[in-house]
């Protein structure tokens, strides 16, 4: 009979609770991988290769972190995470497309992505400028769905509104640009952490509070969920750009380094590795202190936070 | 003292139409481009350079027909147009990000729109996607404002789900999609005519539609305007084939015969000059055969459907 955790020692206790995590993890990405294959519109209605060309992208091993988030919020304040599907998968639409447009040679000019071709070295980059029209587009066709927002289209509303908002100038599209004009510069820590909550920040933050807000959260959870929300925005970037120094480039699916030798300003490279590293555990502690006042339906919250800390891409 | 309109020969009448529709379409102008300053996101809200790429398109010198036909359609079934001014700007915004985005290197590769450099060519390929992805998102953004939305969320939600549909891969993507691997080979009619229904016809036909539903048209109505809505959309595009043909370069903002040069199949190369003219002329017609159910506050409406087949754009 197996001990049980409670009585095993801490590194079985550790060991248990990542294969916890791993199981959650899996069984979140099934659901949504299940979702995204029902929510897309099918084919037929209109030319196959926008729908080859979505599809690519759309399910190329993504970590499903968004949509994750949005369903993990949602039962941090007691709601059921699979009503919320539609919303996680329109997150996760919006990300792929940022990834689609990143990749495209002015921008990024990425020929790889998660060990795969990019979208556009596939298709042609008309085909793959539209892929990541088609997604942002649909991700709104979805969130305005008649069958998803019929309970409570003022909520519906809100989180549509606040979505454009973190996808747009304001938000990831502003700190694209910011990216893609600081290029060959070196910026300082304060414009290198605002473009970094801009362009990843913003949608984790709202991957987060739009679930709690479907979810029916107060105003006070709404917002300590988002500033947990922006606290792992960061410590997520701080972990990618330490693994783009350190990491494998086989876990990281493009090279090592890809950042220095694009000329971009990275944490490592500003403060140096060690500050780094201590930057991102202080982040990740900061962002778990805003889950005080939630009880153990918080705990997948606490544990992405600690996974994006310790993951490899 | 001038004679009446009632008492006129026809040529004064119809001189004095021309007039009253130039004066209409030149005021509802002015309204919108004020309300498009009014509803883009504020600088330092961003990168600066977003803002200028997106202002430098979207003051370009539009002709506003999407947000005149939203307004018009309001105003058809008794609303006031300018309380739909948010639904209409954003329509208008996604119309010029399709235009960015067309414009791209990678798509029609254009230099020039309505005689100005493409944004691409001023700001440079990445920021030019930018500016469309911009757009785009930010015309959800309106659509969803807690200002516009908060007297009927219902409806709201039902436009920004019409409307989404209408952009996406089902709609103006999908046309897009379509346009660019129908380049160099000769088209089918029926291929073709598809491929500008969703291209250009369905955002038209939704223009119509969202100021119809948010003006609190019955379901009779709408279907009726949205026919009209496609009527016109076809029409337009047959009148745009015909003025690539015959029309004066400086007129078209861009060389006479580039679609051609282009390996695209328009209507007059499949079906020759003339028949082209009729059925553009059929299709204005049927547009105001949907029209007869409504009284003279449809007006508008009627002269657009005119103005579509006279117009040089």
């Amino acid at each position: 009979m197996p001990q049980s955790p409670s009585r095993g020692t801490k590194a079985m206790r550790s060991a248990e609770k990542g294969a916890t995590l791993e199981t959650y993890l899996a069984e979140r990405r099934a659901l949504i991988d299940a979702a995204l294959e029902r929510f897309l519109p099918g084919e037929g209605d209109g030319p196959e290769i926008i729908y080859q060309a979505v599809r690519y992208s759309l399910f190329a091993g993504g970590k499903r972190l968004r949509p994750i988030l949005c369903m993990a919020a949602a039962e941090a304040v007691g709601g059921h995470g699979q009503d919320f599907l539609p919303c996680a998968c329109a997150l996760e639409m919006i990300h792929t497309y940022s990834l689609i447009h990143d990749d495209l040679p002015a921008m990024d000019n990425d020929d790889y992505r998660r060990g795969m071709p990019t979208n556009h070295r596939v298709f042609g980059e008309g085909i793959a400028i539209l892929a990541g029209d088609a997604l942002l587009t649909e991700a709104f066709h979805l969130l305005s769905s008649p069958e998803c927002t019929r309970d409570n289209p003022e909520k519906h509303l809100q989180v549509i509104n606040l979505i454009a908002r973190a996808a747009g100038t304001a938000g990831m599209v502003g700190g694209q640009a910011m990216d893609l004009q600081g290029e060959g510069k070196t910026l300082a820590l304060q414009a290198i952490e605002d473009m970094h909550r801009r362009k990843t920040g913003a949608m984790l933050t709202v991957s987060v509070s739009s679930g709690a807000i479907l979810a029916g959260a107060s105003t006070k959870q709404t917002a300590a969920l988002s500033r947990y929300g922006q606290d792992i925005g960061l410590a997520f970037q701080i972990a990618d750009d330490i693994l783009n120094v350190t990491g494998d480039s086989d876990l990281m699916g493009k090279g090592t380094g890809s950042d220095l030798s694009r000329g971009k300003t990275t944490f490592p490279a500003l403060m140096g590795l060690d500050a780094s590293r201590n930057r991102l555990t202080e982040l990740v502690e900061e962002a778990g202190a805003h889950l005080a006042g939630f009880d153990n339906r918080a705990e997948p919250l606490r544990w992405i936070a600690r996974y994006i800390m310790d993951r490899n891409r």
